[in-house]
């Protein structure tokens, strides 16, 4: 940690944060230059959060030098953690696509997605029970049906299936269910959240909070290891800027800079990050050529009559055809579709 | 409801429209411009939401016309909403203002806070037993024992606490202390928790999520009050943007637009938005030119020592300052500083 | 265009609006729905703002029906446009790569980067003669010797070259020299270096606006086609977003917007977008996944010691691996890296 | 400027750095932690800029300590500097309403609006003759015709005024009439304009970027000194931001960080940053709260039939009630308006 003191700090204040550096058990290397002093405290970090030190007289700014994450980061864990849903490996070699529709309607409409996406190769059922809505008008999902429906076409299809999660009361129903758990981006930052279904030692999809930085959202991943579940898989869903034309602006460069910090897998969400379902072709081959390990794409058998989010939803065929189109760019960047 | 037809949609993609809306109960009624045709549909808006005709082809966009809200907007309820905490009015002609420490550290710390917020002129005490932190490594507050202390400092001081709840799980219990329940940023759209803290019936005190629009913000209150309560408080804590001078950009245009929508109070927490305990002070003042029914800020007896947001913590010396600058700004703007 | 009324708007409002509509040359139709009226007005749209009608009393907003641009629009021409760059097609099957330093330093450094770009398969040569820089300490340029030198190593190497102008009085110099005009995304409201740029003929690379829309951009571009210059290509270069671990956040759904909307080609540089080469490499390709049209791309001999944007530029070494990364990217979507 | 090493650097990469900082001209101070090194540099800042090192092996990141500007810092010069605009000081104890059309349409409209705002106590009359448009199709100004009906405008009415320029090749034409010379928004990064503009030594009303850093605004100041001019006002008038419910965020946090950074003059646009008319008297009030040193207010005699931004522009009757409003509100902190 840096603290840097302002132009005018007096030599007594200088003396005053070392003094106040030393008592907490840091040693000092003050480094007097010819406007301002800096000073290096050295020592245990997490003695000290910059707040111990900030208000001091003379204290302009504090540089922290260490990463605030840990079990997250690839200087903990040099070697790709490789999550497994329900026995679908996401995070090695290859590229790994969920899909299904934004919710779970009825047991019909769920089957002939489910069919339909197993059928052009998706690896993993995507579908809501507990839907976040907005509005409190709108369709709020089929709760624990839904979460049974969930369950019989997994049996049937033969497709493990990942459901979100909104409430702590809950998660063990959820995780009684479901292969994976989703932490919706809403919900990023709800950590009472993060530890229950840390806890149950599933799965868990980490969606990026919709205005959350990167390391924010590495933070919120902590949480869950802190748990003792290292079982996450980030999601980058878009984020809020000033842009209209799409709903979110899906950030890939966060996929880069995920990859070059922590050894936990990354899949993109193109359909939530785009809000419709003429830009998820173009945004899941340029997912994947970015280095994502996976997609999530919504698919439902009739997106006209979906009760959430229709307009982002793929019709199956178009479903079929990205498929088609996404093994090439997989092949392209030295990974394979699985 | 209005739909936009494409410059290129067919005839008959304009009547299988018309004919979807008719199904729906909507009467239609289609403008055919030079270039484009629009069809308004009339009936009843919650049959319809856009995801039912967004996907049919040849649709370009719809345009809702109805605001999205219904209970906490000034056309169902013209009247300002006073909101009644522990008997202090928050909403009417006077401005109020809630003070307190980030968190609860300890009796003696929230005592001499109590009192000195008290003395200078806050109407109620706020104070954070259960705290929602970016880093799983961060003080996460006291939890009940915090509750009970500050139902302590209450009853020796005699001032009102709002406190947060972070955790549907633990609404009854913050409700049973509580004299009001916050809302945090985080959480904002953590519709189960609002759910649940409508339903104690206690005043909520609702902070604008840190991304949301003032329509989101509006939505998420409107869960409170279709949950049968009406006594919400709403607050501005700054938004996130791209400047990095502040630690957030507090929106102030977002509290006149809130009075000229709704009915319920709005205040403003400079110490959030701002990081920065030297901002407080210009941004509260602006804050009560603007229309603010009120401001929550953090003051700490010592905010060198604060285990939580002391960079932006008051001194309660320069809060009884920033208290008697105050009062003029309130007086200026035909209001009183209660 | 549609005028939606407020709630409370009188007969005698909505007559006022029409009447006032009639008198702009407009034929209207009013739909008075249960709650709101709105009104279709249908005519001339240049004849009418929004501004003429917004402030009548009674109107709640106006809803724009028609895109506000027309040249740059697929509506008019629905064929691609292939923007020729001293032969060099942009815009067709093929991706095209621009490469070359951030700044023009001297003429061993640009000819290295040149010869080194040239025969890792880039068609055009990059770099700045006149640096619009955020300091006025800052290194600004080599000015019109820059020019000489670009235009020396061109006729040596072989290349065409783009070149940014930023002050109209050297609009003509430029385009003496280069053979496309580089519009900085600093620029790109300034409207008139567009069009003093645009009357030149010249091929434009028009950057985005650091926070400008798309609608905003391609109204930039409307402007240069407006002076009778359809020789433009977009260039996507990242927005400015609340994230700060990359420079900007590189909006790739916007490539795909364009595409769906205009007849102009589009690149994307993921250099300044990242503000780090360890980011270019996973940009570029999902750039050329997402459907761009070309990569412009900073390569500089020795990154280390260059005087402008070294972080993001790539090593001659590192650009040629990319360049062989790229190709088997474009064969997947379908097209050619020429 | 403090350069952090990576985790994982080596003593040898160490050491090249250092090497090359010295070669650089400075002395440097290495500070071995327990994970990471630091390496404080102490020297001239000119001489370096973080470009010549960050590329290194084994740099994580540079860490400046010095603010990147000079000439507008408050540590360069304590006391508040006066601008002077024909004759009338802004940034004194006196706050300054300046006020006008946006844009200046013909004589009968500029004379009346000039009118009605001196006699409801403005000070300085603002409208623009180049007008800067999104859409070539909108109404671009009437040029030096305006600038003419401005020049005897003010002598009639007795107001100096302030109006834009927009190009390079236009400043001295508008140095020829005009009081002060405007920088808009879109052209805060245009250093060509800002240097010319700078170089008539006459005040500069220098707006901020739309999606410009505080750092970034007095960086486009700093040219303006650097040209030898100080005679700069800088005017917040919103920033680009997710919020559609306003046109741009109102950043009165700005105000109060920009006053405690430089000794320039601020000034508050309510108008454009809110683009409705409504909107405009909270956030006047609060930006004198906020501590703004004056205000321009667009002010037109018939807001719905302007040309230009008619939505925002206040009627002269509502300015009066606004001018009235906003003399208690000064008063509350101590200032008055003049």
């Amino acid at each position: 940690m840096i603290i840097v003191m302002k132009e005018k700090a007096t030599r007594e204040q200088i003396d005053a944060v070392c003094k106040r550096l030393v008592e907490l058990g840091f040693k000092t290397h003050p480094i007097f230059g010819q406007e301002k002093t800096v000073i290096g405290a050295i020592g245990d970090k997490k003695a000290l959060s910059s707040e111990a030190i900030i208000n001091l007289q003379g204290v302009e700014k504090i540089v922290p030098i260490m990463k605030p994450y840990k079990l997250v980061s690839k200087e903990l864990k040099d070697t790709p953690t490789i999550v497994r849903v329900g026995g679908v490996p996401v995070g090695g070699h290859g590229v790994v696509v969920m899909a299904g529709p934004c919710a779970v309607e009825n047991e019909e409409q769920l089957l002939i997605a489910a069919k339909a996406v197993k059928a052009a190769g998706a690896k993993i059922l995507r579908g809501g029970a507990f839907k976040p809505r907005t509005s409190p008008y709108s369709f709020q999902g089929l709760e624990e049906e839904g979460l049974k429906l969930l369950a019989r076409v997994r049996d049937e299809v033969g497709l493990p299936f990942v459901t979100e999660v909104v409430d702590t009361r809950e998660v063990s129903t959820v995780a009684d269910y479901a292969d994976a758990i989703q932490i919706g981006a809403r919900n990023m930052q709800n950590f009472c959240l993060l530890k229950e279904a840390g806890a149950t030692g599933k799965p868990i999809l980490l969606k990026r909070g919709l205005s959350a930085t990167v390391e924010e959202w590495l933070m919120a991943a902590e949480y869950i290891l802190d748990s003792g579940n290292s079982n996450v898989i980030l999601c980058e869903r878009g984020i809020r800027t000033f842009e209209t034309a799409s709903r979110f602006t899906l950030d890939l460069s966060a996929v880069a800079i995920v990859r070059e910090n922590t050894h936990l897998p990354v899949i993109v969400d193109p359909s939530h990050a785009t809000g419709n379902w003429r830009l998820v072709s173009p945004l899941a081959k340029a997912a994947i050529a970015a280095g994502a390990d996976g997609l999530i794409i919504e698919v439902h058998p009739d997106p006209v009559r979906a009760l959430c989010d229709g307009p982002q939803s793929l019709h199956p065929e178009t479903f079929e055809y990205l498929m088609t189109d996404l093994d090439p760019v997989a092949t392209a960047v030295g990974r394979t579709l699985t």
